[in-house]
C-alpha cells in the first residue's frame, strides 16, 4: 500500500501549491521576503513607521455559509468573506492589516476548487493591501464529505499603541453610527439555511426578493477598511464593533466599558429585505433575529455627539451607507432596543 | 425557530470561551495587552530588541491524527501537536515564537472537549514561551460527525534579519544532522490508520510493540526549540528542515539551494520500531515510507563539516538524540538514500 492508495494525493497537493503560489505572489508587498512553499512566511517589519507598535491578530472561519457555496458550486466568494471578516476584526481596534494566512481542509483535494477559493482570498488580500503570506492546504480523507471543505483565516495587523481603539473612552451621551452590511456577511447561516432550504424547500437557484437564494446568501462580507481608514488617525473613533455571530446584541458589549450600555433605535436604518423575509418565513422572534443576524449593520462606531457630523461626512465621502442608530446610556454593558 | 433549534448553541460557545480564557491567561507574557474575547488579540512588539526584525508566520493542522484522538477519546495531545508543529515550522528559519492562535471547528460544541484540546494547546504554548493570543471556536452543524472536529493553528515569531536561516549558504561537503522524532509526529496518519485499523483490524487499545496502538500513534509532535535555541545566535546552522508531510524526501529540498542535493546514509540513525512495524505490516515500499513518514528524524540541520562537533555537543547538552545522517553533494535539489 502506498500513500495515494490511503487517500492522500501528494501530487495533487503540489499542483494546488503551484496554483496558490501564482495567486499569492500578486498580493506580495515589498515587505514579503519569502515565497509560498517555504516552512514559514517571512515579513519584514518596518520599525521606523512606529514608536510603540502593537500587533493585532485574529482567527476566523466562514461558518456554514460554506454549505451555500457547495450547493451553488461557487467557491470564490467565501475566500473574500474570510479575508474581509478578519480585516474587520482587527480594524475595530484601529489596526491596518499586514499579512494573512489561510487553512483549507478537505477530504479529497481538487486543485481547481482550491484555486477558486484562493482566488477569492488573494483578490480580497490585494484589495485590503494585505499580503497572502502562506497557508496550509490539508487533505484529510474521511473528514469531509465529497466536494466539501472547511476554511479558516488568520490575520496580523499593526497599530501604534497610542492609536489603539478600545472603547475605554466611551461615555453616556456618545452616539452609535452603523455602517451598512451587504447581507448576512458570515453569520446566521445555520438558521437561514434551515428556514430557506428545509422549511421553505427552496434551492440555490430559486428566486427570492429581486435575486436568487444563492446570490442573496453568497454576497461577500464587506471590508470596512476603506471607509474607516481616513478616520483612524483622527482619534474620533472611541470604540468600534464588528457585528458578527451574536449580532448587535452580543457584539456591541464587546466595546463597552463598565457603567455603559447601548440603546439602539429601531427604524433608524433600513433593515435589508432579506432579514425581514427570514423573520417572517421562519417566524423568528425579534430577540433571536438581533442576536443571530447583523440586521443590515455590519460595523458600529461609537463617537462623541460633537463628532457625529465629521464621521458621517467622511463615510459619505467613502460612499458608505451610514446612519446614527443609537446612543450610549448608563448601564451594565447590555443592548436595549427602543421602538421608533 | 430560534438559533439554538438550528443547531447552534451560543451559550455553549460562551461557556467554551470562559474555559479557554482561563487556560490562555496562563500563557500570557507581558507583551499581551488584550484578553480572550476581544475582536483581535493585542501583542506589544518590542522594537528595541531588533535592528531589522522579520516576522515569521506559519499555519498548520494536525491532519488525520485527529481521528486517532477521536477513537481514543483523548483530546489533549493533538493540541500539543498543533503548537509544536507550528513552532518547528518557524524555528527552521531561525525564529522564536511570539504568539499563537487556534481554530477549532466542530459540528456540535462540547465545552469539555474544547477545553481538553485547548489545555494541550496552552500547555505547549507555555512550554515554548509563546502566548496563546486568541482563536476561533466554530460550531458548524452538519459539517463534522458527532464527536469530531478539525483543528488549525497559526503562529507568529520573529528573527533578526541578519540571523535568518534560509539554506543559501549550504555547500557540497556540508553535513546533515538529524534530530530524533518521538514517533509519527503529525504525518502519515491516513496510511498508518489504514494499515493498523483497516488491514490488521487493531483497535486503539490493542497492544503493539511495547505499548498500545493509541499510545504509539498519539505521542506528541516534539518541539525542537529547546534543542536549537542555544545554536540560533551562533550562525552555525546553515539550513534547517522540519520533516513533516512528504518526509525527508520532500522536506530536505525545501532548504537546499540550486546546485546541491542531499545524500542520506541509511542505517546512520535508529529507525523507530513503529516505522518498521508499519513497513512490514503494510508491505509499504521504502520509497513511500521515506516520502510519508519522518522515519525517526523530526528535524534536520545542515552545517559545515567543521561545525559538526559543536552542534552535536550542544544537542547532547540539551538531552537531544542527534546523529550525522548524511551530507550535501552536487545535484538538483533531490534526496538520495545510500545503503549502510
Amino acid at each position: 500500500m502506498d500513500y495515494k492508495e490511503s487517500g492522500v494525493d501528494i501530487d495533487a497537493g503540489n499542483e494546488a501549491v503551484r496554483r496558490i503560489r501564482r495567486l499569492a505572489r500578486k498580493t506580495f508587498t515589498p515587505a514579503v521576503l519569502s515565497d509560498i512553499g517555504s516552512f514559514g512566511g517571512l515579513f519584514r517589519f518596518d520599525t521606523a513607521r512606529f514608536h510603540e507598535p502593537v500587533l493585532v491578530s485574529s482567527a476566523d472561519g466562514v461558518g456554514t455559509k460554506l454549505r451555500v457555496a457547495f450547493m451553488a458550486g461557487r467557491h470564490g466568494s467565501v475566500g473574500i468573506d474570510l479575508v474581509n471578516h478578519c480585516v474587520n476584526d482587527i480594524l475595530v481596534q484601529g489596526a491596518e492589516p499586514l499579512f494573512f494566512m489561510d487553512y483549507l481542509a478537505t477530504g479529497h483535494l481538487s486543485p481547481e476548487t482550491v484555486a477558486e477559493v484562493v482566488e477569492g482570498i488573494a483578490a480580497a488580500c490585494l484589495e485590503n493591501g494585505c499580503a497572502l503570506l502562506g497557508g496550509e492546504t490539508a487533505e484529510m480523507p474521511g473528514f469531509y464529505a465529497e466536494g466539501e471543505y472547511d476554511l479558516a483565516g488568520f490575520i496580523v495587523g499593526v497599530v501604534e499603541r497610542g492609536r489603539l481603539i478600545d472603547g475605554a473612552g466611551i461615555r453616556p451621551g456618545d452616539r452609535l453610527i452603523g455602517l451598512r452590511s451587504s447581507g448576512l456577511h458570515t453569520n446566521g447561516y445555520s438558521l437561514a439555511r434551515r428556514i430557506l432550504f428545509d422549511q421553505l424547500g427552496l434551492r440555490v437557484d430559486s428566486p427570492v426578493l429581486d435575486t436568487t437564494v444563492g446570490e442573496a446568501l453568497l454576497r461577500p462580507h464587506r471590508s470596512y477598511l476603506p471607509a474607516l481608514r481616513p478616520l483612524l488617525p483622527t482619534g474620533l473613533l472611541k470604540g468600534v464593533a464588528h457585528i458578527t455571530g451574536g449580532g448587535l446584541t452580543d457584539n456591541l458589549p464587546r466595546m463597552l466599558p463598565d457603567g455603559t450600555a447601548a440603546e439602539i433605535q429601531l427604524g433608524s436604518w433600513p433593515v435589508s429585505p432579506i432579514f425581514d423575509f427570514l423573520r417572517r418565513a421562519g417566524r423568528v422572534p425579534d430577540a433571536d433575529m438581533f442576536r443571530t443576524f447583523n440586521m443590515g449593520i455590519g460595523l458600529v462606531v461609537a463617537c462623541g455627539e460633537e463628532d457625529v457630523e465629521v464621521v458621517l461626512r467622511e463615510q459619505g465621502r467613502a460612499g458608505e451607507g451610514a446612519a446614527v442608530i443609537g446612543r450610549i446610556v448608563r448601564g451594565d454593558r447590555r443592548v436595549t432596543y427602543t421602538a421608533a
